[in-house]
């Protein structure tokens, strides 16, 4: 039965999440990390950051006094945890976190201003100035999060307010930007509000918002730069520098060149993917095929070039930014939490344009690696920034490594990266599936029930399995429809052995197999039960010989998990290690560590120190090595014990 | 014959460099350095950053109309090139360059101010503000260099213009600090006074000048901070920022306890080795215990644990700073050429203290290594900063190495290193010798004739060999007077087998080393001939193992060269190469490698990237790697070729 190309997601209500590994996880952010936000939004958490976001909401609504607080895209906080709060009552209803979150939509409403613009910093602090400062400013970055805001909630309460008031900014931004002469032709410096358009288009179906949409991507680019026009025209005044800056870099904010033109992933890293998000949506909605070509170019440097193994981007934290291929420092990595989800929006993207393993495998590798090692394991502390090696002293002695905390933060000044993973936590059902006509792709492997549409009828999956602990995964057809239909099965990339069996048969892969999934077409039968095995062994890595900063060493893999070593269980001196590649390391299960994982240990050389006296340097004597039993967890779970040294990257032998 | 502590070096009128390794470097700096340098001054390099110094000078003499320009400190350059000519004058009269010289000086003494304040900055820009912010502004700075100048010119050619010009300031500056209670209780931000001082005194041996010394000295490290509370008075206004800036770090300017209760080598690393250097000067001049006690120990912290090996200091270039110990990264290394500059004046003047080889091993490498890795063959391209590891691409894309540069500049808008090779190249002849009342200690090897006194009568050595390419060197003693007295050769850390004949005769050196020299007691004659031979193996050098940016790698050194790899060499992809330490390299003199230099070259091998297609991670493959034959030359002389990949430090199997 032939593919089809293009698919579509589940509506998120339709898919309940179940216990398991992201169970857990899901539990935790409706129980935990939804109300810590609401109190960080509220500055209620002693000893972090203040967000003043709701505060300066108030102030914009003309409730309470004072001047604004925090960073001039505060508003987005309150935002994002609003999306957050929609997707998690669009499965869990809970009338009480409803009301909370209605009042604070009404606070939104309040302060939006009578031609339906928002932006707190602006109201309160610079009225005159809207859109004098797109490049630094940000504020249709700030509107895209509202609409994102906007469309979760309606959809996952079915309630207009939120909604209407996004409308409203949005016919106002329409109004302000445009190709008619009279209109601004800018574009955001954060790109977000295009992957918000493509949301709002799709739910309300008003082409307007397409063509703005359009409008916001074909400017980008164009000559003479919006950027530096504006720029020369503030007289060159910077809202981070406080004074006069040099002439803005174009690439940094992708606008070097017009979006089918580019070819590298550059600049601020969150920025680049939620570009190319959109760019992937535009793609999907319009058949532009020189966009979609574009966003493949892009997805192959990203991903074969510009990424960490652990599924996160961003080489430098100058700018939180790419820099060029095979660069990826591992001791100075920025690898923003932010950024890691972005590239999972990107990959779920592409996934609907052209269902393909890879992009699937990427999703998965930042998701299990360097999205939720950005969250301590009780919910309440944040990584911004997850490095791949750290030796705590150097954050605070090397002012290179400053941006790099060995221990997670309670709430950060710009807070960007914990509400994000709330969002995208509490709307993972979303990213399960997604099916056209005839096809069912399933690209994550979640406890789950969900119900979808296929060939006009409904058809209802549960899956089970201890994933990612083991690869025996069970998907079990409890509503199906008379006609055929394909299950394509992702057969990660990661895996050297797959076995299918349907109703205990064993399927031959080998024909079947396509582009990174299993299709099996057959005229299905309710109790349908397909038994996936992926086999899990524990890999050693290596990275291409460009990588400088990972050679002569590798990294551990089991599954979609990478490992890393840590001080707490392999003292310090982490560097000193050499792993023996040449034995097969055991793979245990520990059920009390975080709620149980695999634990990894293995056979290892360890420099011996003995006979160093005071001294840095002596000719070489070559020895041995200890040896040394080492312990490895999963990379996701570093820096939720004792502060300590951490690394993914080791020498071997 | 017992050996006596302290020693004083010689005369530079009594010291010829003769031709050889060093010859080549002092005529280098005589006939191309010190002219380019002066045209430099006079902004008239083309496609170079401007000096503005000597402008700067005229119009603070009201001599021209403008602006003043550059650095605050930008006075130091013409005193850094006087403090140069006077060396080179002292050894090689040159009746045009005096002029030139005089007339500088002239011009100096027309922008000197009545009551002798000198700084052009303030009198031009600033005029109310003397002393307003000594932390950023460097006043005592410029005043230093222009001492270290004043008593150089009259070393070298016995005129006492500059000296009286440097006595003037110098007096002003005492009447404006002291213990008085009128008087102002501060010391520098950039130290440099405190060790000009000690030459002054030296020189004219007026106590006012070692008062003021002292005074300048005790004042740092004490509570309340001067740095803090001038910092408050200025209403916390930064002249760098050029706005309110976070209060000032006292480490970073080694104020942050009192000098002799400093322990570790901290703050920006050539106002750090700065003050040491006149630390050990003061140690010497009062035999004060407790602060040749702090010298030694803050020596010890440098050598053992923060230095890089080729003898450069400096971890990061953010404040050209130490970071902690064993923090040696060599991709974002500063080791700025000014502080390895730095750190041969501290070893100098520990060996006065208390000849050890200890101090001249350091000197050495140092001299070797980093001091001259930072101006090209040429004598007209500079570095500021010495890396240990370059990939071209990453200077330009990576913001965390864009101080590092892939090759030598023409001038510097900071250009302080330029003019400070030249002043220490110049004066190299004043670094070989040391004496006291009966030893003479030979801390270099270098091609030259000395005359010294020793027990009262005169001594002239000539030293001749082809040092650094060979070990073998010949001492002749051309005038001895018919005393008693110990020779002491160095036998130098790095090597691991040295004998020594007297005029064809070996000597037993079992018993006469000590603290790395070889005392030779005897009663000399004339005519007497020393023969040392210092085994000179290639040596593959291992760092301690808690130097992480060092792992797994050896560096190659031969005497006292360390050896890097250079991409016109071994082509790209450095990173790749694994060296055989089991073999022996081949060292090669090839004498039309910029004038003659030992090569190195030896077995290793090549990761073999061939089966490597586009992509970034893949379960390990051990594979052995193709053979490779590598090359190494003189780290000094790294990139004097085309721009490409260097690296110091090499994988090793």
């Amino acid at each position: 039965m032939a593919e089809q190309k293009k698919s579509t997601g589940l509506n998120l209500k339709d898919v309940a999440i179940h216990e398991g590994f992201w169970g857990k996880y899901v539990q935790l952010v409706r129980n935990t990390v939804i109300p810590y936000q609401w109190e960080a939004l509220n500055d209620r958490i002693p000893d972090a950051e203040p967000s003043h976001s709701l505060r300066n909401l108030r102030i914009a609504a003309g409730e309470e006094e004072g001047q604004f607080g925090g960073l001039v895209f505060q508003d987005t906080d309150p935002y994002k945890w609003l999306e957050a709060v929609g997707y998690s009552l669009a499965v869990h209803p809970d009338p009480q976190l409803e009301k909370v979150a209605d009042e604070l939509i009404d606070l939104i409403g309040r302060a939006q201003q009578e031609d339906g613009y928002i932006n707190t910093y602006y109201t309160v602090k610079e009225p005159g100035n809207r859109w004098t400062n797109l490049l630094e400013c940000h504020e249709m970055y700030c509107a895209g999060h509202l609409i994102e805001a906007a469309v979760s909630y309606y959809e996952g309460t079915g309630k207009r307010k939120l909604l209407e008031i996004a409308c409203r900014f949005a016919d106002y931004i329409d109004s302000v930007f445009g190709p008619e002469p009279e209109k601004l032709k800018g574009y955001d410096g954060h790109e977000e509000i295009e992957l918000a358009l493509a949301k709002l288009f799709k739910v309300i179906g008003n082409e307007r918002y397409m063509r703005l949409l359009t409008f916001l991507m074909d400017e980008r680019g164009k000559k003479p730069y919006y950027f530096i026009e504006e720029w020369k025209k503030r007289g060159g005044i910077s809202h981070w520098q406080k004074g006069v800056s040099s002439e803005p870099d174009m690439a940094y904010n992708q606008a070097h060149k017009p979006v089918r033109e580019q070819m590298e992933a550059v600049g601020h890293a969150v920025r680049a993917v939620y570009l190319y998000t959109a760019m992937a949506d535009m793609a999907a909605l319009t058949g532009d095929e020189r966009l979609s070509t574009a966003c493949r170019t892009l997805w192959d440097n990203i991903v074969n070039k510009r990424m960490y193994i652990t599924g996160g981007i961003g080489s430098t934290y100058q700018g939180e930014a790419f820099t060029f291929d095979y660069d990826l420092p591992n001791d100075t990595a920025y690898q923003e939490t932010c950024a890691s989800i972005g590239l999972i929006f990107f990959a779920n993207r592409m996934l609907k344009l052209e269902p393909h393993g890879k992009y699937a495998d990427v999703m998965e590798r930042a998701l299990y690696n360097s999205v939720i090692s950005g969250m301590a394991q009780d919910g309440k502390r944040f990584f911004y920034v997850n490095p791949l090696e750290v030796l705590p002293e150097a954050c605070m002695k090397d002012p290179g490594k400053r941006h790099v905390k060995p221990v997670r933060q309670r709430w950060y000044g710009c807070a960007c990266c914990p509400p994000n993973i709330s969002r995208l936590l509490s709307s993972l059902g979303g990213y399960i599936y997604t099916t056209n006509e005839n096809t069912i792709y399933t690209h994550l492997y979640i406890n789950a029930e969900a119900k979808m549409q296929i060939g006009g009828g409904g058809v209802t999956i549960v899956q089970e399995s201890s994933y990612p602990w083991d690869g025996e995964i069970e998907l079990l057809l409890k509503e199906v429809p008379g006609c055929e239909f394909n299950l394509a099965l992702r057969i990660p990339g990661w895996c050297p052995d797959a076995q299918v069996d349907v109703n205990g048969e064993r399927v031959d892969l080998a024909p079947i197999v396509h582009n990174g999934y299993a299709l099996i077409a057959r005229t299905w039968r309710t109790g349908d039960a397909v038994s996936l095995k992926l086999k899990m062994p524990v890999e050693f890595i290596q990275a291409n010989p460009l990588v400088r900063a990972d050679a002569g060493k590798v990294a551990i893999q089991r599954g979609p998990l990478i490992y890393c070593l840590e001080e707490a269980d392999n003292g310090s001196g982490l560097s000193g290690i050499k792993l023996d590649t040449g034995c097969v390391p055991e793979a245990t299960f520990d059920p009390s560590f975080f709620g149980g994982a695999v634990i990894i240990s293995g056979d290892a050389l360890r420099d011996d120190n003995s006979d160093w006296t005071n001294s840095l340097y002596r000719p070489l004597t070559v020895r041995a090595g200890k040896a040394f039993k080492f312990k490895a967890i999963p990379y996701y779970l570093w820096a939720n014990r004792e502060m300590g040294e951490m690394q993914v990257w080791t020498r071997y032998r």
